[in-house]
């Protein structure tokens, strides 16, 4: 059986503490379920917090899919994978992933993985992202949009869609 | 000089009528400027009508970017660009256009290509979206966002970015 | 009805000084066969050649994709299409090209592209390439494959491909 | 310590016997060695035989870049990473390895990644590939290029480059 993969997303560079802390526990979470966190890969913001809190966790799986060969990967990513899409990974990352945890409203990046993912059917799951927002969210993709308050709700969440109910 | 390209987007075949008058004339407008006319370049709803439109003007130019070499062209594409990028293509939409118009709210592609084009710095200019998207793109993208009404007024904010100015 | 478009392919940086003034008649030859002319679009080698070449001819039009948004078009590029896909570029200008000529030997790029225009099922004519490199595509593709010594003739193999022959 | 990938690269479904055993052991080896093997992830040829041999090792891990989201991966894929590139994705798929082994002389498509990654400054290792095709890569990629006759040979120079040698 191949690993079931949760996609991480939310700001690099202007990630808030808050974002960055709920990350920190979303990629344990994720973890200890026996997921694989993938993420953005490179070593800012949501993308390193994610995977930092995943390696708390003995034998977790960490995969990075990052923009071109220059940019580093974050010191916790057990998988590079290497493109040269720029902003086009934005659209492999949320095709890789069973479900998309954007953790924080995030930038114009997180907001173009946001839609790609609706684009591409797959259940997207808030977290901590103000109400506006949300509303939008839930107009363009239904029932595909759950919104969260905490990191563990959020790994409820994908629970239910592990277990093939879609929210 | 190379072509001044304008990207216009919008929905496919859940287009409304009044999306797709819009861009039809939109077209016309943007063909007798002298700038290419660049889509998604299917046939169907924003995307064949912009074409139309920049069709009744002798010497316009027409390109659509094909998501797959499956995916047939609509009949006013001039210059057919085919990738297999699937909804990857839509980063290529933006960073092609010196600026992009949102024409209609869209669905999730037009959300993807609005936000990507701002993670790109690109001006984007809504026309005819509801207030509540605009103020979501506004607050995303700051004063690379234009809203306006009608595709003239659209086209007049075309004319000041091409003259250097952003919005 | 959409442009019949051909890529010319072949050395950037490192092409002969046959190798560019091969691009620069076939570029000639092509726009006064009413093609358009595509290419990688730098401004370099048989790249800068081949738009040199065509736009000596009126009303020609030279398409160029780029690798990134980074790297400057050539000055005779008429439109230029702005990838973030690096080498995955290459990719785009077989699909996009209705018959591919690689003009002189060229490097690991031009061999990239002459392997995936074959893949993808496209006619490929090779200009002034050497026998065992000639050999070794022609195994590779077959019938889709032509060699040829001249610009006259590669264009001629064109016209054969543009009326529904192959080779 | 992010993983040490190796790319292992060949036909799909024309692959002959003599490949696919060689790939089968090729997989053995590398999951020995503790790397990750990476394919183009598809049931068939060498892509399938690379996994099965790598999944007879305890604790091997799998990575399979597909081509888009109707192509199933093979039964022995641990990690599917889905694109939507189609052929584009061969350019990931040397970006992302170390080093990569082309096992048997293959098609348009192996040809295609052998390219991109000398290209991309990649070690190649080409298995029981004919001399002409050999010299022509040779040529194309002068040190970059090691050809080998068996399985533990290729392995053997992987453990080299691993060491900092290329070839």
């Amino acid at each position: 059986m191949p690993y079931f993969v949760v996609g991480v997303i939310g700001a690099g560079e202007y990630a808030d503490e808050r974002a960055e802390a709920h990350a920190f526990q979303l990629g344990t979470l994720i973890a200890q379920a026996g997921w694989a966190v993938l993420s953005g890969g490179r070593d800012a913001g949501v993308m390193r917090a994610v995977n930092a809190g995943a390696k708390q966790v003995p034998g977790s799986l960490t995969v990075g899919i990052l923009p071109d060969a220059e940019t580093p990967a974050g010191p916790d990513v057990d998988l590079v994978i290497v493109t040269d899409l720029g902003s086009g990974r934005n659209n492999l990352i949320v095709l890789t992933s069973q479900v998309v945890i954007a953790c924080g409203r995030g930038g114009p990046g997180t907001v173009s993985e946001v839609a790609l993912a609706l684009k591409a059917g797959k259940p997207v799951v808030l977290l901590d992202v103000d109400p506006a927002a949300a509303r939008f969210y839930q107009e363009l993709g239904g029932r595909l949009v759950a919104a969260v308050k905490t990191p563990e709700e959020a790994v409820a969440a994908v629970q239910r869609i592990a277990a093939g109910r879609v929210h």
